[in-house]
């Protein structure tokens, strides 16, 4: 167990742990729950408002359907939660929604999941921040006052910490979320206790504002319309749902039903607050609208611009435990310190899903590497970007932010869903035992329930918010679509371009000899190096060839390599106009041209330095020439290092480089459990 | 010959000359005239203006001295033009100031007159374009009111030709300058003729105005200085004499004679103008001021901010021809040109010196090749950039931009006849013929009083006005200086430690076998065509290795590799962390520390593309893998090219590159003449 006084440090940067080191830490489900869950739970501290926000706009009477859109949204969540039970069985290797879309939809399916994961993630981040910042902004005003800023800090602080590579360890999610939720559930209970018990009234502190409803009297199609959106928004309590189905792999033993009874614990935790603080809410009399500074009037008059509008469970919060009371700080720090870890899993998730995607080639191989600092490093920076630019854009407004919010989840939710579906028919054709077949049934039919009720989700969200902004989510997944297509189809070409046909070793060029040209400028270590070397592979033919810029140095060159008795014929070409590149391209082909079933071997020697100026002061020449031979077919180019002092440097920095640890690994689970191969359409092993 | 009409493009384009042809263009003096002397030539449009300027300090009365001051210009001129004769004698290698410095008083000296051209060009290129604006601008009003903006374009336009690599054409100077002097002469003439002969007084536009001393009845010292700073300002008619000198190798034979006398004839033009032009202003009662705003009233009153000062140029043409008259006209845009043209030849000095340098190892190697694009770009694109600052930061005055113009000039000649006069001491120890002994005395007297007059004026400049901007210009030779000996130190450390030992081949690593790898990921073209080489080069051993990231594809692998039986053992080594370099290179160091005596060479399948974006998708994992491998003693990598179809692309814009021209190529004469080996201290051949 940890020092608690390790927490802040732990906080900031994670416990170091070797990648190596990484197959010991398995999760209890005590630990997977914080580590998995802090995105979803944390949404209860914006959901519940957004769903008063909308009813809002018909006025305060159309508070009162909010338990009814609770009770919706639970309805919701258990279903989703049990689908995802029945994904953890099936796919325990981690690959998600992605993965079940892909294997059981074809890759079509599973690029679209792949590409509204990706959107999600970046909004992750966005919402889960700029809520931070909101419920933060509540006990301490600084942060408010200067959100878009706070919240810019608070994104480049996560992308420093993810780009140092430091690694969540469990505790570090640990601590928070359970203080989080304990807060959560005291206030309840104390906010029970008061109201119910000792009959006291709560009051939340803009309880004596009225609303102007925007639209009066409102009935009939529209009110239904209101309704369906207040509950679109309560859907933001499901986001990161998905995560644990990522996750299977960094259970312990036994994975899929550690994992299938964590995920339904966060189901509960997670509705149960949510309708917790809907609860309070209401009875705490907290009103809130969609735009506060026209709509919420102080006897009378709009609380005007300068008003602030604080998130729904600090409000609940102060009207139970009086403001500034320290239970209220410690909830708010909380809820604020949770948002963030919340937006830490998706720094966590977009590298993740991004070397899964490379692996299936989607994106560059090199991104699949696991623990490829700049592979990381790219996504990272990428995912940062785009969030900030949100930030930006929506000034940092959680309620804004939310519009463009769920539509992401719920395409993946839905397409996995459907995925299950045809997952469960294609083995109910094989499976002839009576048991599994009833097991497959039941699972089929709660899939099916899923897909179509998520997927009825998805319609109402697409509905009731693609003017309010869902259409630029939609945008994102678009352009991530397009480019991942575009650049699997390049990679396709190009196998295809080089797949080898039948028949043993059938390279289109069967060089018969090779000969071997060892470049030359002066006779220092690092030429006889590669005259060494080059003496060394053994080649039908073997000479130093040297371009003379300056008739004196060429000279001296001559005399030297004659005094040192070098057993290598030296050729020299002139260079009148001082070009290095040029003559030997023209030399090598002219030997390819004179026998064209032969290789040609360039030698080059090669400086290693270390420090990035050295680099534009050697080798620039070597480089550009090798650049151009590599055009010439039937032509290999061989670097001889020589390792300069100064390399050093550059060898250390190489091997802390080698050192860093890729960020989420703990949720990736250890890798001796690598994924399996996913053939797309072929049915995959049963959990 | 060229037809006139080809002029504007050829002023916009040059004629495209390829290099090769180069040998062809040797320069008649009436061609070699106008190609060197427009800087100095064009430097009459401003020079007299900047003496009245300053004499304007002390009141109207002190023009009285502008003839003396003239007179010392002339002088000075004269003994320059006869010194550099010597020079051209000497050196008819074109190395010019540096050459001289460098060999007769050593690397410092050399690397002081260096620096010192260097910011002389940067400072060419900002005065000429800005007075070539200013010129314009007396026709073209426009101009004029967008100063800066019109100088920043007429740079960036020069930039662009010069890095598309255009050559000027001797005829491209011929015509604007020939244009220039005639129409100058034919100004002076007639204006002499109407006043002496026809006795008709010629009134400048500016005639009428008075001016308002700064300082009342100066005298004595005070006097004696602004004097002194007057005569300074004048001596920037003296700027780009040396350009000759640095050019011999460019003219017909006897190339020394001819250079001399060329030099005598620019002498003579510049002079002759230069007086007639100041003639013209005291005849005509031209009246400048150095702030015109407050100094110059208008019956009583100042003429104000919005008042434009023109060039003392166009004053009196405007005087001579009227204003608007064809000839006005014709002069202020054969000016304009001339003075482009000027600006034009420090893009062809700048990286002409730059590869002397790279020569000499002050600069990066690469730096050397002549015609390498890249390394001229990188001049270019430096010059442009420094030049565009000046003009932003002195918005495109020429009479600010001259404050810091001529210390540069002066230190160059200063040192290079100073160091004239060593060489003639030293061929005077040696040489015993009687009339050569004559010819060295009178030349090495010739250079002594060049060195002495040169020296002073160095002296007055720097004391009349380093506060006045002369400072920035040692400044940026500092800088300049310092980079450049920074370069050379690193460059001489690192060939200290390559130094090959005495005795024939002492490689440190005298490696006995070498084992040969060749990394494999699929069974395809490219691994096939790797492998062939491999072979092909015969080693001690042979296998070939993959790195395992997916079970399921290793194993297609393998089965591969059996079915197509391939004769070569294949190593899988497993990566749980799906990493490709860590294993190959540990593998390596492996193979290494056991028989530490042996040599690895690696081969690696690379493929050859010709998008950008392509780069990003393939070879990055080969790249990053070569560059570790590279810090392992002992090992070489070999990239075995795989073109794919779109490398065609690349190749095309290669073979582009390849016939790009340098530009100055004419003014640096053909390349069968290459400069020869200056070993410091050692006498050179006698021109």
């Amino acid at each position: 167990m940890s020092k608690l006084t390790d927490v802040p440090k732990r906080i900031l940067i994670g416990r170091a742990l070797r990648s190596d080191r990484l197959g010991e830490t398995l999760l209890p489900k005590r630990i997977a729950l914080p580590v998995f869950a802090s995105d979803p739970l944390s949404s209860v501290a914006y959901a519940p408002g957004e769903v008063l926000l909308v009813l809002s706009i018909a006025g305060v009477s159309a508070y009162q359907y909010s338990p009814w859109i609770a009770l919706a949204v639970v309805v919701l969540m258990f279903t989703v939660v049990a689908s995802y039970r029945q994904n953890v069985h099936a796919y325990p290797s981690g690959g998600g929604d992605y993965e079940v879309a892909n294997t059981n939809l074809g890759p079509k399916a599973g690029l679209t999941v792949a590409s509204a994961l990706l959107v999600d993630y970046v909004l992750t981040v966005a919402v889960s921040i700029s809520s931070g910042v909101e419920n933060l902004g509540s006990a301490v005003h600084f942060v408010i006052e200067h959100k878009v800023l706070s919240a810019t800090v608070m994104i480049l602080l996560l992308t420093l910490m993810n780009l140092r590579g430091v690694k969540e360890s469990g505790k570090l999610f640990a601590i928070p979320t359970y203080v989080f939720v304990a807060a959560v559930f005291v206030m309840i209970g104390w906010g029970a206790w008061k109201g119910i018990v000792l009959g006291e009234t709560l009051t939340a502190p803009t309880a004596d504002l009225e609303i102007k409803p925007e639209q009066q009297g409102l009935a009939g199609f529209a009110m239904v319309f209101l309704l369906l959106r207040a509950f679109s928004s309560g859907c933001a309590a499901l986001t990161g749902v998905e995560a644990i189905s990522n996750g299977v792999p960094a259970f312990r033993k036994p994975k899929s039903k550690n994992a299938a009874s964590t995920l339904a614990y966060m189901g509960g935790l997670a509705v149960t607050m949510f309708c917790g603080i809907i609860g309070l809410a209401m009875a705490s009399d907290v009103r809130m609208a969609e735009n506060p500074a026209e709509d919420l009037l102080a006897n009378g008059v709009p609380v005007g611009p300068e008003y602030i509008q604080n998130p729904v469970i600090s409000q609940v919060a102060e009207a139970v435990f009086g403001d500034g009371s320290f239970l209220f700080i410690l909830l708010a720090a909380a809820t604020a310190l949770v948002l963030f870890l919340a937006a830490n899993t998706a720094y966590n998730g977009f590298p993740l899903l991004g070397s899964i995607l490379a692996q299936d080639r989607y994106l560059p191989r090199q991104l699949h590497t696991r623990g490829d600092r700049l592979a990381f490093s790219n996504g990272i920076v990428l995912l940062a970007g785009a969030a900030i630019l949100l930030v930006w854009v929506y000034d940092a407004d959680s309620t804004k932010l939310i519009q463009l919010y769920i539509v992401g989840v719920f395409v993946s939710f839905t397409l996995s869903q459907i995925g299950m579906v045809r997952h469960w028919n294609r083995h109910l054709k094989t499976e002839r035992e009576v048991a599994a077949r009833r097991r497959m049934h039941r699972s089929r039919a709660i899939n099916a329930f899923g897909a179509f009720f998520t997927g009825m989700v998805l319609v109402i969200v697409l509905a009731t918010k693609f003017t309010h902004g869902a259409w630029v989510a939609l945008l994102g997944m678009l352009i991530f679509y397009g480019t991942m297509s575009a650049i699997r189809k390049h990679y396709d070409r190009v196998s295809a371009e080089i797949a080898a046909a039948e028949g043993p070793s059938d390279d289109s060029v069967r060089p018969s000899r090779v000969h071997s040209i060892v470049l030359v400028s002066k006779v220092h270590k690092p030429t006889l190096r590669a005259l060494a070397f080059a003496k060394l592979t053994r080649s039908d033919t073997l000479e130093a060839l040297s371009i003379s810029v300056d008739p004196a140095e060429t000279k001296a060159l001559r005399e030297e390599w004659d005094r040192r008795g070098i057993n290598v014929p030296l050729k020299i070409l002139d260079s009148p106009y001082r070009e290095i590149t040029r003559p030997v391209v023209e030399y090598v082909k002219g030997l390819r041209s004179e026998n064209p079933r032969d290789a040609v071997s360039v030698y080059i020697p090669e400086y290693v330095v270390g420090r990035w100026y050295e680099h534009l002061l050697h080798n620039q020449s070597a480089l550009r020439l090798k650049g151009r031979l590599l055009f010439t077919p039937g032509v290999m180019v061989t670097s001889v290092p020589y390792q300069l002092e100064s390399s050093e440097l550059a060898k250390r920095r190489a091997k802390k480089r080698q050192d860093w640890n890729a960020p989420g690994a703990v949720r990736r689970g250890p890798v001796d459990t690598p994924r399996p191969p996913r053939p797309p359409k072929e049915p995959t092993p049963k959990g």
